[in-house]
């Protein structure tokens, strides 16, 4: 006799469902027909009832079978007349699969955006339409007549643009490079999961900051990763701890985003720096530089990614349009040794068969365009400006309440908060006064954050943005 | 003492090297000391000396050990010095990961046509320059001025584009829908990639037709489904083989393509369609409709997708602008259930954040304006046309050595050899003349078969690119 198997990844009850499912199909239970009680099912195949209660449950969902209080459970007359019809059960579908849905903050802030077009936006990590340079992409676009051959791409990426990126990578980031160690990528995102799906294996231990963009990924978890931390303090991450991760766990890949790291805003200190790369290579570790924020310098300063002092080759380096002209664009790319670019470029055809053309032209041609340089120069004068109206408004707004260390570039603010709120509560009435930001534990281990992004609001809305904030927190303790 | 994991999916022999080169990173082996010999290796550890040797290969490769004969294995000294330092062993990462590399076939075909421009390519599945509408879409980019907002973009796909296959489904594949029900995608490839790693799980069994494009898609094992086969004859597949791998196997989903089937150019009876829907809907089965070749019917007739009589809602509906526009655009659209599209969507996120706003606003102005209509009429033409050709030069240079059916619509056409010979040998032999094809067996199961694309090569190297192909075959079987 059939019984459950209780090493599959399946729930018990969803089992049970199907083989009842199934024998209905295929008439040994014909319409009408009384199933066994749950107590009797359940000692029969040697569950709890609770679970046969479950399975049961499912079955009527899908309008298969009917219980009525008094007569039993039985196999529905109507969805299996004489010949039967249904549809697929798509709830269970949906649910199915190896990839873990979003963080459920994120889910319910984008949902809250789509509902109320008036909300101010501290969530979302983009810049806002009068920082991108549209106009410029525009008038680029209505210079150059696109009449290329649009077949399937390089699986590497347009060529003519991993040719801007050799130029850019040496003049803005210090780095010597060549066209075929880029990987063009749908922006920071697709190489970090090209990464993780590619080059790592279930099981594998990587080490993360905490707080870390990363967290925010579900992706890391679907990829079946064992996750550890490297806690980030004013600094940056501390070297040393790389060396005990790999003692105690093996871990094979160093994840880090140096510069005015999302969503703390730090930038790693020199001597960690080169305290990092000496440990790197001496335990032969890959470090992913995810880098989209170093440009965005208030200064104008250049600072120099990990990758351009890497004398063992030990980084992959991530960089990505998003952040400093449009996110819209999904341009991003990838520098690391060809024989990994070709992996990845080989696993990527079967993911989405490429990047479009036209936006890989559109990126290369502002790149070597005349209109680059000033949009980085328009760019970091607002983003300070802005900076500076938030940090107005907080210490108007909040004083006494929250605690921050002053971002020097970047576009995320990280902000403690004194009185102890619940995470949930705090977003639930922000949104109620017309306000998102992200609870700061969708980043890591930390509780009683929050990350203001200041890209994405309008000047305008950032004093009034961080007041309704107010009244939402102050609703809360009071 | 430690000893390697059996149950572990990496490789004994990894476990022993990666073991190995931590004892030796931690100085428990300082450079140049001896290490224990394989065969005592071995027993200590209860293993193969096989095993071992294999271990001891790969710390060698990298060169932390060093063996010399007669003397026994060292530590070198040479990457262990006081400070030791070393590069990331690139090369297992490269191989790590749970996605598998493509078909060596597949990636030959590619190596070969990007060493040799001149090459005709009866390989690539997708149009040639001059069947693209290059010269409108440049036009089209013209006369719109982009300056919308390029912000991350909706995870659906942008409205507009939504909202412009509304009417195209309802007016060219008789589909009606919704904007919810949509979701953009980068390619059919997207979608195909997008459903199997989501909706299923590892472990769940499938039914795919044979030969199919999906047997050349290592994404299918990759996202660790058991694929089961619907052969193929020239009315498609046969629906009663459903139930049979239904009772068999449990399959929960089928993925057909039954307009001008790729490689087969079949297309599905009406009988077959209906009984397909009726075994489907009774079973409760999913079907994915992938549809890229429907509209090049070359009779310009309606053929009506499974998903414009779909009474129970068992379809999955794919579509592309890749054979019918250009294949470099990466825009495709999937009609599904809401659930289904919301979960896609949502995943998605995570993977590359969405597709390009550009292009999607390029794919929807090109299909509202004047010139879709033309372009499928001009492409029927053509296509009709290079098929003529292909067939005249199939039967001046190979009589008596090559069987067809004469498709009515599609790119492909699908021969079998009369001898016997080896795919791999003649592939190889067609590079040498100058010729790319698909052998057969990239797409399931029989050998003897060779697949010619007549879309891409140019009208005059039709003839030219077959006389080679005859001169690879008599070379083999001379
Ligand atoms: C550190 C970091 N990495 C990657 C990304 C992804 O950006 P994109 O894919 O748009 O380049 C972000 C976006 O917020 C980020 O902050
Ligand atoms: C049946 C079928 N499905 C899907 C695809 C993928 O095409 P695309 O992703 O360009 O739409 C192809 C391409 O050859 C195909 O033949």
């Amino acid at each position: 006799m059939w019984k459950p198997d209780r090493q599959s990844q399946k729930p018990l009850y969803e089992q049970i469902a199907d083989h009842l499912e199934q024998k209905i199909s295929y008439g040994e239970f014909p319409p009408g027909s009384l199933l066994p009680s749950e107590r009797k099912l359940a000692e029969q195949l040697g569950v709890n009832r609770s679970t046969v209660i479950l399975a049961f449950a499912e079955l009527r969902s899908m309008g298969i079978i009917e219980s009525r209080s008094g007569s039993g459970t039985r196999v529905s007359q109507y969805k299996w007349g004489a010949t039967p019809r249904h549809t697929p059960n798509w709830k269970r579908y949906a649910e199915g699969g190896s990839f873990l849905p979003n963080v459920p903050f994120l889910r319910r802030i984008r949902e809250a955006l789509s509902q109320t077009p008036s909300m101010i936006d501290f969530a979302s990590g983009e810049l806002s339409g009068d920082l991108s340079p549209m106009n410029e992409i525009a008038m680029l676009m209505d210079e150059h007549h696109y009449t290329s051959y649009l077949g399937y791409a390089n699986p590497q990426g347009y060529i003519p643009l991993r040719q801007a990126l050799v130029a850019y990578l040496d003049q803005y980031r210090g780095i010597q490079t060549t066209e075929s160690s880029i990987l063009i990528t749908s922006g920071s995102q697709q190489s970090l999961f090209l990464i993780t799906q590619c080059l790592l294996s279930p099981g594998d231990a990587v080490a993360i900051e905490d707080p870390s963009y990363c967290y925010s990924l579900p992706m890391f978890q679907s990829a079946g990763l064992r996750l550890f931390r490297l806690p980030v303090d004013r600094d940056g991450v501390r070297p040393e701890d790389i060396r005990t991760l790999y003692k105690k766990h093996r871990i094979k890949m160093i994840f880090t985003n140096p510069n005015y790291q999302n969503p703390t805003g730090t930038f790693l200190t020199d001597e960690r720096r080169n305290k990092l790369l000496e440990i790197a290579s001496e335990l032969g570790l890959p470090i992913v530089e995810d880098d989209p924020y170093s440009l965005t310098d208030y200064e104008g300063e250049f600072c120099p990614p990990l990758k351009s002092v890497d004398p063992h080759g030990n980084i992959i380096y991530i960089g990505s349009f998003s952040k400093i002209v449009a996110s819209g664009l999904r341009i991003g790319w990838m520098v690391a040794p060809h024989a990994i670019v070709e992996r990845l470029a080989d696993a990527r055809q079967q993911m989405d068969f490429g990047l479009s053309v036209i936006p890989q032209q559109v990126a290369a041609q502002f790149l070597i365009s005349s209109h680059f340089e000033p949009q980085l120069n328009r760019l970091r004068m607002q983003l300070r400006y802005k900076r500076d109206l938030l940090i107005e408004a907080l210490q108007k707004e909040l004083p006494g309440l929250i605690q921050y260390n002053i971002p020097q570039g970047g576009i995320h603010m990280w902000c403690k908060l004194v009185p102890e709120v619940n995470d949930a509560k705090l977003l639930e009435e922000g949104i109620k006064k017309g306000v998102v930001f992200v609870p700061g534990s969708v980043y890591g281990s930390d509780s009683g954050y929050v990350r203001f992004t200041f890209a994405r609001a309008k000047e305008e809305d950032i004093g009034p943005g961080i007041a309704a904030f107010a009244e939402a927190l102050r609703e809360l303790i009071k």
